[in-house]
């Protein structure tokens, strides 16, 4: 139960939403939860993790590769298609076409498997079933799985087209050129090759497809597809089978175009030889264990249940397990929104989750920044900085691919300057923190030796360059940033980036310091090249102006003069909004000149650092703050669920909470800024949801050195469990509404120093401890 | 000749402008140029300097007094008003009204008298003409006269109206209310009182006025005005002769409402006792001293000749020559446009004027900024700063009457945040340095004790707490600021503020000095409440960066990145405007992201320091920019002409100075800013011609110790002469084409240094040199 997510019935204005929300993937892969007939009007994707491409002056994005997955069934000549069928209701529609009687499109979230079926009522009074499963293979990075099965209630005449469609979906596109399709001498598999327009990487899609019974069909080449066609004389009741192994190789390390190809024939050659249920079954094997490592049950919220397992689904399915080279874009593989690239949200919101389940993972994560650290410095230097100054929007090699104009005025239509790319300094604090974060949860030295420790020390000499010393007030400020709240662009003092520039230096000297002890001439190296001395990131350190609460409200001032903004209320700002997909930031922006902001800024700031501040100025910054923020972004909600449950009010964090944990699969969040399309999944916020329930509700906060729990379970939930990982030690945690239970593998490698309420415990290998909490 | 301005017919398409036009004043009222009959739909206005109102959340602008002026008068019942009469063309227009025969407004410059003459052609076949002449007494600062004949080729019958209306135009009134209408016992004079609606300061106006053999009148009162009414038997070819003296005293100095309207009843009643021609006298015989003083004499180009002697005319009729309470707004007198209020402009661009020819009026303009060190003290700590911040739009309080919110959005009607208050900050270092100009050019250090050296000082300390120290490059930097070109704002190390701030600095540390050596305790005080040393100053002021010009091109900077901006044509710029009044700053507006420009900015630096920098840097600058420049201000021509000509190009230079010279003549000025009427007289343009063509084409140049002679004449001119006063010294100088003569009078201190070419001379007083000189 709670393993399933599933729509019945089929409504066009869905296909965009329902092609994220059933959405596969495998880290390498990731492909779009459209049917079989879908083409590019659909949407249907087939993404590569780390293939990107740029055509002339437009936005660099993701290449969408063929759909390897593309077939047409015809019953008598006529589509089995949803998009041609009728409704069942007024049966039988005009210009002959189907009848649609029965949809459903679902997935099994175990085994990470989309399933449809559909039911069509023929012109002839046939009734035609169409059922199809398919998996993108976590243990083969190449491979996507499908198998359709068609029965009808009469005989006729089945014509499947089925192969490789190169006509895709894309924004700013076409990516692929010289397209070439080849069928291979045995005739067990054709492919498409194709080649990249920027980089001239060549890319193969190769299908092997099989119909028991029904040879190789004929073949169907077309200018950017190659298909087969299979004539079959269906007989009532007895299903006909296609099963089809996809496999996409491309060039992005440098293969040759004859490697690449050969590779993905073969792939599929072999895929096909294994066949489903054995390549189901390696897949299946693989995400018990992800969900052995992860899995968390939610007693009494059914709904919380599900919508947090399938906010790690979605994590999982494009998490790099494989690669340090690839992180995770802010739409995951879902399509090209966001030119494909790796936003803050990885190291904030998505990294804590990997953290605790798959430190593999979050190492991977951390080491795309390592290997991206050039992209970063060229960034720095274009600005006049020193160091590094990683990119807002970063793919494959960190050179920012985030514009200057990111969004259209509504009303001139005229592309608007933002300042995302040049003022969002904090990316640098956030990748440094990333870097610490896996350390210290980790205990693990390699990423910092591995140029983590670079990593930091370069980002802290940015912010040296970047930062200012006010002779007056005789501290360093850090000025003309853009935060979190991006309504608020070039401001000064941002408390968000100002700590978070703290927490870079400090990093950078623990890190420099254990970079001395381990590796001294690597330390010496990098001293040598600097134009800053530890002493004087530690002089910024010590004497950086992080905006404080004040005395007597609490309350922290966002960034200097924010209260002097206008306080209007949302709605009344809302009201003002002359258009529906108006954007409230930028230069005219209706929220520019108040205090209404776009996520969390302060309140994520009281998250991060929740040691350093008091219940109350939790209290006060979070009850002054979430009435005058928008959410326009889908990463705010899940910070003010945590710390409601922080300062100890679940109930009122649990509503952002279902917000976040939902997001994907209601589809309700926002599609358009300004005439930008900007949907896809949200892997920040299935991260946050994870967040919100675990270091929110169930209140785990791990330093490196000790657990402390402090649950805050919302009313409706009676007891949450799950695993975590912290030092290399494997833990289940079970908090109930009144005890706090630990359960610690026999194998750990050490004890945990566990902290509930006011008592400090040990938890040793092989143990398990059972501890009363009072909220 | 020369010395007339003069427009024919009558287009009422020009009424706004010859309002500017024809304005007459006396630097305490201004009275625009527009016709006895008109009224607030034409713009009729007597601004009272110093005067300010404001009503509710509106913009606080200065208060237009009910006009006394009004007249009409009527050719048996029918009126005779141009705005009634039909045009001579298609003779008689129905309705019976009168039609216009001919008409002329026109201006005697010498006098300061406003002169026009309409004759109208009645449906009965009788012509009747009637001649004005107005003045704004230069003798008696609360004076207008005005004398209106009237006469007709046929008997008939009369009728005038005259007196008082005070239902007048306001942007954003009415200011004043509650009025309150008097008949002096006598009956000689009529008045009408009232308060302003903010401070509640009483105004009046008194009327006494003669026709002679006609008596009192008939009163006629309604609630917002007080009138006369004649009826007079009118005989062919005599004339009727109505004279006005219109007296108006205020409470802005804290009279109570008693003194006032006493005050200005018998102001007029006494004027009335003096008469027209005794009164007329005394006018033009302060106006000869003023162009005894100033005026220039162009040989070979009467185009500019009348230009210059308008322009100067312009400077003069609102020159605060009896008060240092008041300063010169951007739009002079000549209504409430901009608020009414004090901006740069005064320092950089009418204060040379005064400086070269009346002194006690550069006096006068910069004591108003001592008068108000409180309000710009009140502005700095507003915003969390040291010091003094002046207003970017001072008032009678220097409290700062600029909004953050100037401009309408065209597309949807929103305000939009422009940062003009905010960020303008060199005007702090614009007030100090003319400061430092007035002591420069007179010697005279009873400013700098009188408050002006606690100005400097006051400036340099808000320079302090504005300013930041790059750590990394051991330098001062001046971050956040808007330049000269107000379609950047926002920008960092803008190259004009950063060296006017080092100005400031050093002006402060020259004032502190001379302020120690003279008033030792007034220094120690100001040290004493100081939170900064001048030690410190001298730190910033010696390491303050400074944008210099590059090695190979010449060229500066305009602002850190501004070479980053896209480089686009300004023909292209405007070709991408989408609506006529369309603002090209602000947030989103089309030049933000591009590198056209408002108005000279580094250009403006190279003239106010251009014994700093070659010739060839000059060049290449000019030569940059000016393709560049977009002129949206009335600033930015003059600039160009003067750096023209002292590069040696005065013919580049000669059309900017025209356009400068002729901007109130010919009406040819942006009049909307988004929707915002900024129409009025350009002062700062008056004195920009002034200093295109003394600074600029006759190249002089005083540093306070010595007079530099460059002369770089336009083609057209033979020869320029004109008076000067420097260190209370006065001279004559003369430039032809081949030499310059200097004529120093008798009764002056000392000798004159000057130099020309290679040589240095000293001109005694009561001698001349004459000096060929070779461009």
């Amino acid at each position: 139960m709670s393993w399933i997510v599933r729509e019945s019935g089929f409504d066009p204005e869905q296909i965009a939403h329902h092609g994220n929300k059933f959405m596969v993937g495998n880290g390498v892969l990731g492909y779009r939860g459209t049917l079989e007939e879908f083409g590019k009007s659909e949407l249907t994707a087939t993404i590569v993790a780390g293939l990107y491409d740029k055509v002339g002056e437009q936005w660099r994005e993701p290449v969408n590769a063929p759909n390897g997955l593309a077939t047409t069934v015809y019953w008598e000549g006529t589509p089995l298609s949803v998009l041609e069928a009728g409704p069942r209701v007024g049966a039988g529609g005009g210009g002959g076409g189907p009848e649609l009687v029965a949809h459903e499109q679902s997935l099994d979230l175990r085994r990470a498997l989309h399933q449809r079926r559909s039911v069509f009522r023929m012109a002839d009074g046939a009734e035609v079933t169409m059922t199809s499963e398919r998996f993108c293979s976590a243990a083969r990075s190449e491979l996507i799985v499908c198998r359709l099965s068609i029965e009808s209630s009469r005989d006729g005449e089945l014509t499947i087209v089925t192969g490789i469609d190169g006509d895709v979906w894309d924004i700013n596109g076409p990516h692929l050129e010289r397209m070439e399709s080849e069928s291979d001498a045995t005739g067990e598999a054709v492919s498409l090759t194709a080649w990249t327009q920027e980089l001239g990487l060549p890319l193969t899609v190769a299908e092997a497809a099989d119909i028991v019974g029904e040879g190789r069909g004929e073949l169907v080449r077309e200018e950017t597809s190659i298909c087969r066609r299979f004539h079959i004389n269906s007989r009532a009741g007895e299903p006909v089978e296609l099963v089809k192994y996809v496999a996409i190789f491309s060039g992005q390390d440098g293969a040759p175009v004859g490697d690449v190809r050969t590779a993905a024939v073969k792939s599929a050659a072999v895929a096909r030889q294994l066949g489903y249920d054995r390549l189901l079954r390696e897949h299946a094997d693989r995400w018990e264990r992800k969900w052995d490592a992860s899995d968390m049950t939610i007693e009494g919220d059914e709904e919380a249940q599900l919508a947090l397992r399938y906010s790690m689904y979605q994590l999982h399915i494009i998490a790099p397990d494989r690669s340090e080279r690839v992180s995770i874009p802010a739409r995951g593989l879902s399509g090209q929104v966001y030119k494909g690239a790796v936003f803050w949200d990885t190291e904030m919101f998505m990294l804590s989750f990997f953290l605790h389940t798959e430190p593999e993972v979050a190492r991977n994560l951390m080491m795309y920044r390592v290997h991206t650290l050039d992209g970063a410095k060229r960034k720095a230097a274009e600005y006049g900085y020193d160091g590094a100054f990683y990119a807002w929007e970063s793919q494959e090699t960190g050179d920012d691919a985030c514009t200057l104009f990111n969004v259209n005025d509504v009303f001139t239509g005229r592309p608007m300057r933002t300042y995302f790319r040049d003022k969002q300094v904090h990316i640098s604090a956030d990748v440094a923190y990333g870097i610490w974060q896996y350390y210290a949860f980790t205990g693990d030295v390699s990423l910092l030796l591995d140029g983590g420790a670079e990593v930091a020390w370069e980002c802290a000499k940015f912010f040296y360059s970047y930062g200012y010393f006010n002779p007056r007030k005789r501290r360093y400020e850090i000025l003309d940033v853009t935060g979190p709240d991006e309504y608020h662009e070039r401001v000064n003092n941002n408390a968000f980036t100002n700590r978070m520039v703290k927490a870079c230096l400090r990093v950078a000297m623990d890190a420099m310091e254990i970079l001395r002890d381990r590796d001294l001439r690597r330390y010496e190296a990098l001293l040598a090249e600097s134009t800053v001395s530890p002493d004087q990131i530690r002089d910024m350190h010590d004497r950086l102006y992080v905006p404080q609460p004040d005395a007597e409200s609490g309350l922290i001032e966002q960034f200097d003069r924010y209260y002097a903004l206008e306080d209007v209320s949302l709605p009344d700002l809302k009201a003002r909004m002359l258009h529906p997909h108006e954007y409230l930031g930028g230069g005219n922006g209706p929220a520019t000149t108040t205090q209404i902001l776009k996520q969390a800024d302060v309140v994520l700031m009281l998250h991060l650092f929740k040691g350093d501040y008091d219940r109350s100025v939790k209290q006060a910054n979070w009850a002054y703050y979430e009435p005058r923020t928008e959410h326009g972004s889908s990463l705010s909600a899940c910070i003010y669920a945590m710390v409601a449950a922080d300062t100890g009010s679940p109930d009122w964090g649990y509503p952002y909470f279902m917000r976040t944990a939902t997001i994907d699969l209601t589809g309700e969040s926002k599609q358009y800024v300004g005439d930008l399309y900007i949907g896809g999944t949200h892997p920040a916020a299935n991260g946050g949801a994870w967040m919100a329930a675990i270091l929110g509700f169930a209140g785990l906060r791990y330093d490196g050195n000790k657990a402390v729990l402090r649950p805050a379970l919302p009313s409706a939930w009676q007891a949450m469990e799950f695993p975590v990982r912290l030092r290399g030690g494997s833990y289940r945690i079970r908090v109930s509404r009144e005890e706090v239970a630990i359960f610690a593998q026999a194998g750990n490698p050490e004890p945990m120093r566990l902290v509930v309420g006011d008592l400090e415990l040990s938890v040793a290998p092989g143990h398990d401890v059972c501890v009363p909490y009072v909220r």
